[in-house]
């Protein structure tokens, strides 16, 4: 099976909006065993859309358009297809029942052309909008098949994700049912990953696995396509398996949940609280573990000390430490983290110290990193680093480094390369 | 002139790349008055890559390629283009030095193939690559124009405005010089911005007005062909002039700095320090200040309470501000203010609280906010805002709102809605 993405918005063309639809539907079919080989973006221009639709019609099965389902006159996806293909289009009771209640319950008048998000073409299959108010559609006609997305990729994807994707997998595919699970690694490159599990990616069709690198974190998507939903998890479990077997260390989760997500309801089920005092980080760790709902339960606050001199005078470290050792070393990182802990009763306290550079600090070069942790009875270690020299970056790989020390904390598991320090608090 | 934009690389084609260089590409060509009507992606196939091309030939006399450039067996471009054009491969020896000068100065062996990407078209016009290895060109070929640029966006927007624009403008546009100047705004929407300045941006075309959006700020880029860089500096200033004069008040600077980083060159400049206390950002405020270089010349720490508990125990926050204002009350967040800029030793203090939701906090709704500012001798003032039901959005505005106070108080620009309190210090 084929398919071909045809985007269509003016402010595509002018570079207002940078097209994600694109990669996101791109790996959405690849996952379903779909090819893709053409990306074509066209402004609100029938004549051009209808080229571009023509064309597609020679090279694939499945033609998918994304934009164009809204109220406006720019909007000219619908009708530009219903007189192309020659349908009607009809009203979609239930998209209207939805704009006019969407439009009570708001202070907005219901402008009249409102209603056109809510026409489909006759003996098309709806697909429900989540997230708005344009309905989308498939349409099959001469064996090729239509599918209309709205726009904006917060309509779009629940769209493809929670319809689009079965109706495919139903209708065209003629299978079943779909199953996908996301599994998160953290610790190694997207390329170390790759290669490890290379064997099990190239072997597979059916369930497929791809590979995807998210800021630092990779994920692994594995598909299967099934009679039902046990016969795909079944599929899905053996590849886990396979998975699990190489990379046992470095994964943290499934789904959508980052490093911090998973280290927060590891804490909350744990009824743990946390804390940490900053500096090349300069309040990112902590901006990232308040990003999100419940921050509150795990979290009473944190310090944030980029001078020696606040190190030593608010968070009380040593004027010994940092005249002895640095601010840049173990033994500072160990106390930021226990002066921390102690200040904001809190379970487990978390120092951050380096260089994030570009320059060099003293000695220590750019990228050199060290992060302390103090858990409750534990004896409190730290753990060096060296990242490189982009700024930006040492500073997000210094936080999710040290989410990463956290988590191997919380679970006991081992943890290389750490410096211990101080009394054995047992 | 018409333009088209054909990317190469089948990992667009995966979804594994977001394509962010057709809309780059776009913005940039739409600046030069260059209309661009189609974005073409395929993969890495030579055929599929000729058919692309064939069409744009007769759609347009601008065609702009991206991606295959590299040293690898997937970077097809260079030689399917030399084949369809019967044009010859030749070597640029300033490309091919740097390549050998980079590798001696690394680590890593040169690999053979590396030399692939010092090859240029005969009779072409090279364009240097600042950021990477692969040299870019422009072929003129029967009154029709092909430019080949790096994949990488990192490689392909420095190449686009440090050489691209001006060959496009000198030899295809027959003009002189192109000069641009971008202008960056806080406080109003794109939509309101582009409402005021309308009849300035569609009676324009030398200069072109343009206006885009980003997290928040809105940019707007003046761009002229003229004779020579004074008449094109002579022919902004005008435009600019005209646009101060709609839009004195949310004016913030020039160029790439954004508002955090338009602060830190404020704070730098007049020699002050900056501290913060934040609640309901969570370390977001600071981060966004320590993000970029020289951070330790103006900033020495700051702290997150997050509970009311530790907003008393830490920050020293009264215990009857909070009992009888509560810790979302512009009490609270003068307290905060001034308690932290005590703590910390600097010049401005500012304190961060408020309900980001989605759920309310006692009797206050998601999206209340108030920001404190204590500034030397000056007198403490705070600030109410109202966002809205997006937590991270609310986070996000309560940064860039509270950012944009500071910049007022040091500019001794008027603040509306504020809330005085306390004694008057002077």
């Amino acid at each position: 099976m084929k398919a071909e993405i045809i985007s269509i918005g003016t402010e595509l063309l002018l570079g207002h909006v940078v097209n994600t639809n694109s990669a996101f539907l791109s790996r959405e079919l690849a996952a379903l065993g779909v090819e893709v080989y053409h990306h074509v973006t066209v402004g609100d221009n029938p004549e051009r859309l209808v080229d571009a639709i023509k064309q597609a019609e020679q090279r694939v099965d499945l033609i998918v358009l994304s934009g164009g389902l809204g109220p406006t006159e720019d909007d000219i996806t619908k009708k530009t297809l219903a007189n192309y293909l020659d349908v009607d289009l009809i009203l979609h009771e239930e998209t209207e029942n939805k704009i006019i209640t969407y439009h009570k319950n708001s202070d907005f008048n219901m402008p009249e052309n409102n209603q056109l998000q809510a026409l489909i073409f006759a003996d098309s299959r709806p697909l429900t909008n989540d997230t708005g108010l344009a309905v989308g559609m498939m349409l099959t006609q001469n064996n090729r098949h239509y599918a209309l997305l709205p726009g904006p990729p917060d309509e779009l994807e629940p769209m493809v994700e929670n319809y689009l994707k079965e109706e495919i997998v139903k209708h065209i595919l003629d299978e079943q049912v779909l199953v996908s699970r996301v599994m998160r690694f953290f610790g190694l490159t997207e390329a170390q990953l790759a290669e490890k599990i290379q064997d099990i990616v190239v072997n597979q069709s059916n369930p497929t696995v791809a590979v995807y690198a998210n800021d630092g974190e990779i994920t692994v998507r594995i598909t299967a396509k099934a009679e039902n939903e046990e016969q795909g998890n079944e599929a899905i479990d053996e590849i886990e398996k396979d998975i699990m077997e190489i990379l046992p260390d470095y994964f943290f989760g499934y789904g959508d949940k980052r490093l911090a997500d998973v280290i927060k309801d590891m804490l909350n089920e744990r009824s743990l609280t946390i804390t940490a005092a900053e500096s090349l980080t300069g309040g990112a760790f902590l901006s990232d573990l308040t990003s999100d709902l419940s921050a509150g339960s795990i979290l009473e606050g944190g310090l944030i000390t980029y001078s020696a001199d606040k190190k030593n005078k608010v968070l009380k470290v040593t004027k010994e430490t940092i005249n002895k050792f640095g601010v840049v070393s173990p033994e500072c990182a160990i106390e930021m983290a226990e002066k921390s802990r102690a200040m904001f009763d809190a379970d487990i306290g978390v120092g951050l110290t380096g260089v994030a550079g570009p320059s060099s600090l003293k000695d220590q070069i750019p990228g050199t990193v060290y992060i302390g942790i103090a858990y409750k009875d534990k004896q409190s270690f730290s753990k060096h680093f060296h990242f490189g020299y982009k700024r930006n970056r040492n500073r997000r790989l210094a936080v999710q480094n040290a989410l990463e020390l956290v988590r191997r904390v919380l679970k006991d598991m081992p943890i290389e390369n750490t410096i211990f320090y101080g009394e054995d608090k047992k």
